[in-house]
């Protein structure tokens, strides 16, 4: 199986199995608890959270939550709003933050919604003019997850504050972490969505930075875990195993071979097919991941006919692929004929340049037959 | 080690490392992803689902969600509200309930809190006269995580429905399920909620179980999973896993042991200290839940003596140990001197007599030596 959907979800690394054993299977406690064995644990979520922040170099603290998505939204209706506020957000983010920015709409909040160029990178022109001193909460993606395309988000933080000094600068990060190496302090942000999954760890843990002296408000009420912030009792295995995959993720990132085997990739795909528009722009943009639209085709047969072939691809954010998905190649700018034809390929330190060959070989014959098939 | 604390959590079954290693390591897929591998994964969601309500007895649909907390949270927020509603919960709710109700009482809805009886059971006739054709939410935990009394659900949804039809009747089933049989149809609830590491599933995976024909909305938004009631990638690992442990615990549930050694300690303890109250009421409770408040101790003195003798206990909830913690013995109507000598004994089909036999000894040891201690 070649696996080319890394944005999607990763495999877990195996080792964590050994964590689960041991926080789960035998020191199990809950770590609201009173006794020692149960401060022990707490100790260890204590530690897991100060080696996040001392890999993303981040000054504040972790609160971690079941999911990118929920880290998403703890940063849209928990970050406080004020009388004729305004809410920026890009109209590229993942459906985390887009769909919560439309519930805060429809409460009366204003919310406005920042145009990106064609390689999904927000444009810093619409940014400056939809930036007024109301804004009360920023929210742009640290990377695209249609397009890898990377926002220059201490950039977008520096023209905030200047404008707006009292506004919340949230980043969805979640394509990011683990990609990239990431300096929360240096890009200046008040809040840092990450999610476990999507750099080997687990499935169901996501984690909201909050930068030191931020105050923001919980929207999960009850023991009070978490500095009051997020109540439940403590997915510890979640935690700890966060921390390792971090650690060993940032260890084996290489990001001038992914760069080298995702571009190659890009100019074969470009040499097969004609009517395409490659959607990254890889001077701007996350050495792992490919968008790619074929006119006139659908995306998704593309991808049944390569997984026959023990390959597995991508058809935009997997996280939108149930429903009718055309918000992004519209803010991108395609014209409809390439709606369908939207493919993603995404890559990361397993992936090898082997693999990518055999890709590139498979998907020619799957597309020509595809093209020949459907010719009129 | 001797673990008298299964109702703050339990140790996952070792046999889920196999199910976490198939769908963490080997098809660990997105489940919203388009190609068969996913597709197969979201079809053991679906069945795992369908395992849980045949198990359960109920109709209708399982949401997934981070934790009991938050299952608690989205019946809270998610259920509709109108204009002029009231909204009704017992005073001794678990604080995800509890705290919640408090936050829709700030932001203006009116909330009355039913009174409980000295053994956490719910006051029927406080009930029916706080129950009003203007109640449009109803939250009774079916049992209580101090004591372990068990309310009558069935008779308190029928009571509710006659007098407010419209109203939506949850229960918090956190420390139910898996320790007694569950019928939700018979039950009646319209929401239901369980956590799976209760009945030693894994930590961070709650359920919230919606009767068919009842909606309910979302409280976290995004990529529309679970048919749009709680967006973020799928813990697959976690659901999948839940299954079989509720599954397995039901399998080895054996209440008449767990009834007579739960109340053989409670004959011993009782004997042991002559001023202590026993919460719990075994003729309306749970079979392995033992609560007990000693006059003028300290209970967590006793937690730490006993651990240091390889014996677990708990303090009241663990849920909400970190904190100054009065809300539960007063409703309990416990005088002041009782308030800090509260201790949980909580019980599950891994109790042998044995370990109980020494729990108690030394349980008399360590209460005999602090009593002379503190002897004035």
């Amino acid at each position: 199986m070649i696996y080319l959907d890394t944005s999607a979800t990763t495999a877990m690394y195996p080792e964590i199995l050994d964590i689960i054993k041991k926080y789960a299977v035998e020191e199990y406690y809950n770590p609201s608890a009173l006794y020692t064995k149960a401060l022990n644990v707490a100790k260890e979520i204590k530690a897991a959270k100060q080696k996040i922040l001392d890999i993303l170099h981040g000054n504040g603290t972790i609160v971690f939550t079941g999911s990118g998505t929920e880290s998403d939204n703890m940063a849209m209706f928990g970050s406080k709003k004020f009388k004729d506020c305004k809410v920026l957000v890009s109209e590229i983010e993942h459906s985390a933050i887009y769909q919560s920015a439309k519930k805060l709409q429809a409460q009366g909040v204003q919310v406005e919604f920042v145009k990106c160029d064609c390689n999904g990178i927000v444009c810093e022109n619409d940014f400056k003019e939809k930036l007024t001193s109301n804004v009360a909460f920023v929210s742009i993606m640290h990377v695209s997850n249609e397009t890898g395309g990377i926002n220059d988000i201490e950039k977008l933080v520096s023209m905030t504050k200047a404008i707006a000094p009292k506004a919340i600068f949230h980043s969805d990060g979640v394509q990011a972490v683990g990609k990239m190496p990431i300096n929360l302090n240096k890009l200046g942000v008040d809040l840092y969505t990450f999610s476990a999954h999507k750099f080997h760890g687990m499935k169901g843990v996501g984690g909201l930075y909050i930068k030191k002296g931020v105050n923001i408000n919980p929207i999960i009420f009850g023991g009070g875990q978490e500095n009051g912030l997020r109540s439940a009792t403590e997915n510890v295995c979640g935690i700890v195993s966060t921390a390792y995959a971090l650690d060993k993720t940032y260890k084996l990132l290489d990001i001038e071979k992914n760069k080298k085997l995702i571009e190659y990739t890009a100019q074969n795909l470009t040499k097969i097919v004609p009517n395409c528009v490659i959607n990254t722009n890889f001077d701007k943009s996350l050495s792992n991941i490919l968008s790619i639209s074929i006119k006139d085709t659908r995306g998704e047969v593309l991808v049944h006919m390569l997984e026959d072939k023990g390959i597995i691809i991508g058809t935009g954010s997997a996280c939108s692929a149930s429903k009718a998905h055309t918000r992004v190649p519209i803010a991108l700018g395609l014209s409809k004929e390439y709606f369908d034809g939207m493919l993603r390929i995404s890559i990361d330190n397993c992936t090898t340049f082997e693999e990518v060959e055999i890709f590139i070989k498979e998907f020619e014959e799957c597309y020509k037959f595809l093209n020949n098939f459907t010719a009129k």
